[in-house]
């Protein structure tokens, strides 16, 4: 039914232009992942600092159609505009990018003037990483049991909760969650431990990380009665 | 066993210095989600766009002792440096505010002197929005099938994985995930709905987004394999 054979995958290619926090960050986490990078910036210094980390790293500007063409930039799979501040030099490299053709473009927006441009210009991807990452922090910080999470809609979440001292002790038959609260634990972290879908025997321990997935008020029912 | 009575809880309070993308993000989250927050800079025009968001919004600049003092900012549970490009200030604000005996400090480091600086001084939270963002959206991009993720330790995660064409009309039990690739699916989303715990006798559509959970070499076979 499924095909599990040795499908032959060809290596994606990426470009990444500005090489600032956030797209040296991904040229960082891409190289590591074994991706084929090639790293663009400016600034020489920035690009000798990226020359070891990315496949190949090129000081250029990109807002010169001539600098993308004769890096073949149209054969990239995906390219990441990652300059922030120079809003006028990321949309015409935007714009450039899509004139040569690239299948894929995701863009660092500063603000929504510039997203807008971004998204009329056909722009595939907008991120805003500084408010993307503010509204995840906020979400963090209102509980201090709460440690990351994942949205599933815009009622569903997954979400890990530090197990206090009241859950210290009892089994997950004992607390009876599922019934209670209408979530389920779908893993516990014990140290650098994890224990995927744990049994009803479980002993639950202060300090235990509980990832659970329900909806989000079931969610805070539990974590502000028994937990907090 | 667990007391679910009525305990009163008192709202917190936050404080968020610097209205930038990532401190306007904060306090536009946390004030959404009901929380009390004082909000804090130094430049006028964006303490006005924050007026009518935050409890409170007030212009000063934070590298004086007594503009804290006469906020009375160690009444606060919680304060968030998001002052960025100025490490200066940054870093006299947090000074300034463990001096005073604020109980919780979040800052925002823009590198890796800054983030130094600020453990030595005792902030109890760094935070570094655009790396951390440039991990997450660099993991997004390898995979166009992975759509978000949450990472439970070195090896273990929960990742969002879009259902192929290849998936399609097939129910759980049929593809037998669990005893092929030793993973669970926690939740499918499908549409605007949630489906948590699904069945075996679930039948998977394309486009559906599986929502597994399991050790990342299972995650990457499966979808290698199966969905790519
Ligand atoms: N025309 C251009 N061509 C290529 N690279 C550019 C161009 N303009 C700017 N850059 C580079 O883009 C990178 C990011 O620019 P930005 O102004 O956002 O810097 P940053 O604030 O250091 O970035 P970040 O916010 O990600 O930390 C810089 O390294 C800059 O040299
Ligand atoms: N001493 C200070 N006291 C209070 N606020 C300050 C002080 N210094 C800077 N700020 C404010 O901190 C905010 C964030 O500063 P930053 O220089 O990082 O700006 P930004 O790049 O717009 O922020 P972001 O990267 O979050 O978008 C600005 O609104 C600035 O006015
Ligand atoms: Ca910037
Ligand atoms: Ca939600
Ligand atoms: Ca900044
Ligand atoms: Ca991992």
């Amino acid at each position: 039914m499924i095909n599990d054979g040795g499908v032959s995958m060809k290596k994606k290619q990426f470009a990444v232009i500005g090489l600032g926090r956030f797209g040296g960050s991904i040229c960082r986490t891409l190289s590591e992942q074994g991706m084929e990078v090639l790293a663009i910036d400016i600034d020489e210094d920035r690009v000798n600092e990226f020359a070891s980390i990315a496949s190949h790293a090129v000081v250029g500007d990109t807002t010169d159609e001539n600098v993308l063409k004769s890096l073949g930039i149209r054969n990239f799979d995906h390219v990441i505009v990652a300059i922030g501040d120079n809003i006028q030099a990321s949309i015409l490299t935007t714009l450039i990018l899509k004139e040569l053709g690239v299948n894929h473009i995701t863009v660092k927006a500063t603000n929504d003037y510039h997203e807008k441009v971004l998204k009329k210009i056909g722009a595939d991807q907008i991120v805003h990483p500084e408010r993307d990452m503010g509204e995840r922090i906020a979400h963090n910080l209102i509980s201090n049991n709460v440690l990351d999470y994942l949205e599933l809609s815009d009622k569903y979440s997954i979400v890990e909760i530090v197990a206090s001292e009241r859950l210290d002790g009892h089994s997950l038959l004992e607390l009876d969650i599922r019934a209670r609260y209408g979530i389920n634990i779908v893993a516990i972290k014990r140290g650098t431990s994890v224990i995927v879908s744990p049994l009803a025997s479980e002993i639950i321990r202060k300090g235990d990380v509980l990832v659970v997935i329900g909806a989000d008020s079931d969610i805070d029912r539990f974590e502000e009665k028994v937990v907090g």
